[in-house]
């Protein structure tokens, strides 16, 4: 989730990264894997993505290594393989290392055919999407990634959460200009949009959400323990609301039941809890080259999307933006001037250090400009 | 788009289909190639997709070759392949069988690697992507199919139409149960949608069009007329309109940009304009087996789309549907009472009728129940 005015308070991006690997591996992970996972949540808080960044370092994988139900050194299988697929069981290990492992496979297959895809069973959260698919991009191919996630939405005319905010990331690499990287839940929002209208007390637009029985509800305490999340085109077809369901579902159905993990009422759990091993994921790389050469297509890309960016604007707008510019504007701006960390979570990774007994990361207050 | 109260005078489907033979093959098209446009028509007719079937056959494919601008006898070029991808140059020909042909490459190469990619360029109007996708079912694969189309809908905070409402169609074969065919524009409603609102002179709901200056519109007129269309998620990107923008400029990207044919403003040509040989198209096939078996695939995907369907609804709805359901039931529907086609249409094709030389498509009408 993007926007919200940012954190006065910093951290030096590689300090991030140091802390990551010294809580990580002070709960056994290997440097390597503590590695991967700090690229992942430090590339999310450089996006400005910092619901995915190092926010959920405690809950989501700290605390369920020490509670057991993730895996510290995970042992990895191919269930399957061919010379352009392969099915991949992560172990119930973290998901970030696992995805990078399944994503630089689903590249190798495509260094040699082409085109490689790549499933994986058995992982845990895995962070931004967008980090994965954009693995590709210095390849000179397109990168994809999905993952299935726990269950908060409805689907389309229903009151039960039968699919996660399932996200979709695409990765092209361009010429001189920067890459179109969409990275998107098939949600009409994310839970944490939800949390911040409850905490501003404001009410959730319509298409957000949905109440128990399946009615739209604009309250955000509602939505938010009773209610549910609604597909990307709210309510309801006539906003399209079955296109985001669809895409939803396809997510569920590549990630979940291609991938022969659970799937269905098998995953429908509780954001917070401790459980490991539910998440299922869909990797894919194809070579440009394939089908084009790679500086013609990179040429055109720089030229159509350089199209878009100089687009007339609605009144009171200032630019149309190509999918991965917001992101990519935050990155170059935190690399800096520090990556903000909200105030809340300081206080999280402050008592995680003290639990691991480990070095506090380091902080710098922003000057006022 | 489907829904709308079906005409109560029908066609055979046989009869619907020889009569769109007939006329092609008067405009010199092979009977082979006739064959696939009827195929691809009639399924549309169908599925309840009144707009994509008999009812384009004059203006878009007809008037088309007898101007010149669409070729009856178009030359197919390989431009590159692999074991894995091949790139098409459909010669400016008809769509459907130039997509058949496409799509049918792509599921040849994935009998051999487990996976087919196929772009086509310098094509023209296909029909409906499910089609296509749809190919790949019996053959135990999941197919993919995408296409660019005339610009009417604009990006995100945007005034000038930069993309069309460019479909993804995804299509994964089932066990026992139906498939799963998802067919749907980026847009959060066709332009069919607006027509239909002006017929009715009913307002547009609110996500569906901008005016000239990119202001949200509800006048029908306006937005057909100077306006455009919306990204699925509507005006700006408080409901998720950036990810409909996304998707499509991707659909953009992949069936101009990357198949090497028209894009940008390259493409933004009238719709019911006489023109060829401008959209592209992007084919996918994958294996099923290459990741898991197929029988225990199809069971849990069996058992997944089960669960949805079963699913509590919201209040006063009938029940959860599951991505081609509508369409598969209003196939089964028509098959046993005729293809309804609406008055206006049988007009356009009984005056093509006499244009061409050929017998006129009989009609019966269906009694009153």
């Amino acid at each position: 989730m993007i926007g919200e005015e940012p954190s006065k308070i910093r951290a030096n991006e590689a300090d991030e990264r140091a802390f990551i690997v010294r809580a990580l591996t002070a709960l056994d992970v290997s440097q390597s894997d503590a590695r991967d996972v700090a690229d992942v949540l430090v590339a999310a808080d450089l996006r400005g993505v910092e619901s995915h960044g190092i926010a959920r370092l405690d809950t989501f994988y700290c605390r369920r290594i020490e509670a057991g139900v993730v895996a510290a050194r995970p042992q990895y299988t191919v269930l399957r393989e061919s010379p352009t697929q392969i099915a991949l069981d992560a172990g119930n290990g973290l998901g970030h290392p696992a995805g990078i492992h399944a994503m630089r496979a689903a590249i190798a297959k495509a260094e040699q055919t082409g085109i490689g895809l790549a499933t994986l069973r058995n992982s845990n959260h895995f962070g931004i999407g967008a980090y994965y698919a954009m693995m590709a991009l210095d390849r000179g191919m397109i990168g994809l990634a999905m993952t299935n996630s726990t269950h908060l939405a409805v689907p389309t005319f229903g009151r039960q959460k039968t699919q996660g905010t399932n996200p979709i990331a695409v990765a092209i690499p361009a010429a001189d200009g920067p890459p179109y990287v969409l990275d998107m839940a098939t949600t009409a929002v994310t839970f944490g949009r939800l949390e911040v209208s409850d905490r501003k007390s404001k009410e959730l637009k319509p298409g957000w959400a949905v109440d128990a029985d399946g009615r739209e509800t604009r309250d955000p305490r509602i939505a938010m323990t009773t209610g549910a999340l609604l597909p990307l085109g709210g309510y309801g077809t006539e906003n399209g609301g079955h296109k985001g369901y669809g895409l939803g579902a396809l997510v569920e159905i590549l990630c979940g039941v291609l991938s022969g993990g659970p799937f269905g009422t098998d995953l429908g759990l509780d954001e917070r809890g401790l459980h490991g091993g539910t998440v299922g994921n869909f990797f894919g790389a194809f070579r440009v080259d394939a089908i084009r050469d790679l500086p013609l297509f990179g040429r055109d890309l720089d030229r159509q999307l350089g199209l878009l960016r100089a687009g007339r604007t609605s009144p009171g707008v200032e630019r149309v933006l190509v999918a991965g510019d917001p992101e990519r504007e935050h990155t170059e701006r935190y690399r800096s001037e520090g990556v903000p960390i909200d105030p809340k979570v300081w206080e999280t990774i402050d008592a995680l250090a003290d639990r691991l007994g480990i070095a506090k990361l380091d902080r710098f207050v922003v000057e006022p400009v």
